[in-house]
């Protein structure tokens, strides 16, 4: 990641912070990407700080979280930079179909092998290694890195930080899709971007990947009870996987909460909270 | 206001209380409105708890504040509901044009006078008359209510207050319009929905109004001095006004912020607790 250029496209004081939009032209998947980063005002007298790496759900873009989820605020108590990526390639190069749950907005945050998806959608790739590239670029403590999300975006998070604990040291989520072969939406996005092989799919579901080795990070999860998506993410599943894997996890069943941003809110200072107690 | 029927469309737990969305008929705007109401944990425990009414600024609808503010926090730690209208009549048979500056989500917090705005076109009376028997419905408090807003609804946060003290019995404002005789927006919008007759503009200008009389209220406003609508907000002048007026002010010159929700969302506690202070 020699010359990584990111320019500023937007920018807004928050929270004694700023929060960013930058735009940068990703090699993993081939056009440009937009980025959310929030920066709290320690950075600006000593940038050498924590950072977490969020990752949106289906149909989400870089700007849902950044406006939705109020994160700056203790971001900004906190001291920890917040970069939140966009859901998948983008362009009028990238190819898309008419689906909210695949193509477009629903990157699923894995490398595709499969036409017409395998030139655009490298996902992993993107956020594994551009993405911390990008924190390396903004001279933040990349070895203090964690990493979160939500639904869609939860998958990403737990099947990242399994796969390189070294490199996002913590893990918590939101509603995420904990089994994603298990469960339509992942069925169909796998079948689609890695092809029909279900071995190659284990290398992206989480309930899978725990029980291949667990990390040592303490992993949150906070799931609404009320949320109208409960069947297609299944945290009893990966809770009785890493049960037997040794992983240490808190799945918060939180009673009437649904699925939306109001929900994530809710429980976002948590989230920060809990991170930055290991980071 | 007898038969007052209120619809709830939309329901989701944050905080431990409830973000609802509700529709009901307006007789003073002749159409269905749509009204945000965050309703705190301790609303449903003991009803009788201050209400504040947020208004919102130009282009905006209900949910602006509802997704963007991160208001529902501090309103649920300190035990207030929050109602956020529409900034105007809606539907297909409610007269608009092409500005973002006039009819449809720029109300501007006024009765009309003029064709063919008037009889859909009377916000002040939808907001006083309507929104306060909304609350009454609601059971809250109605003797502790308080009124805030950002930009145009700033502007109809300062009017609605200075003319009604007994009715809204404290306000803030994020970046208001403080004279809108004096500035292009307001010109444009009280020429058309009142007519050129400018000694009725002077009923809707907060400036003019607090030169008449005072309230006995502590008035908040923070302002972005990175404001881009900065000329077109003046509360230089609205801070001369309540000097002479003997109008207690508190006008906070933020430094580096905007005019957006990023502002908004980062001086929000100090409002809500500024209401709650005096409520």
């Amino acid at each position: 990641m020699n010359n990584f250029e990111m320019k500023i496209v937007n920018e807004e004081k928050m929270f004694a912070g700023a929060q960013r939009i930058y735009t940068h032209n990703s090699q993993a998947c081939n056009c440009e990407m937009r980025v959310s980063i929030f920066l709290p005002p320690q950075y600006f007298t000593s940038p050498h700080i924590p950072v977490l790496v969020y990752l949106s759900g289906l149909t989400c873009t870089e700007e849902n979280f950044t406006v939705k989820a109020g994160a700056q605020r203790i971001a900004a108590q906190l001291g920890v930079v917040i970069i939140a990526p966009d859901t998948s390639p983008r362009g009028d190069n990238v190819p898309d179909n008419d689906s909210y749950d695949m193509a477009k907005g629903a990157g699923f945050y894995l490398n595709a092998t499969q036409e017409p998806w395998q030139r655009h959608y490298q996902m992993e790739s993107y956020v594994r290694d551009e993405i911390t590239a990008l924190a390396q670029a903004l001279g933040v403590d990349t070895k203090r890195m964690g990493i979160f999300g939500h639904s869609m975006g939860g998958h990403g998070a737990l099947s990242l930080h399994l796969k390189n604990p070294e490199v996002f040291k913590t893990c918590s989520a939101f509603a995420p899709i904990c089994t994603p072969m298990q469960i339509p939406w992942g069925q169909k996005a796998f079948t689609a971007y890695l092809g029909d092989e279900q071995t190659t799919w284990q290398n992206y579901d989480s309930t899978h990947l725990v029980s291949q080795k667990s990390s040592r990070a303490h992993i949150l999860i906070d799931q609404g009870m009320s949320d109208e998506f409960l069947t297609q993410l299944r945290p009893d599943i990966f809770e009785k996987a890493c049960q037997h894997a040794g992983q240490k996890l808190t799945l918060r069943r939180q009673k009437g909460y649904g699925h939306s941003y109001y929900f994530i809110a809710s429980f976002m200072e948590d989230h920060l909270r809990h991170h930055m107690q290991y980071l």
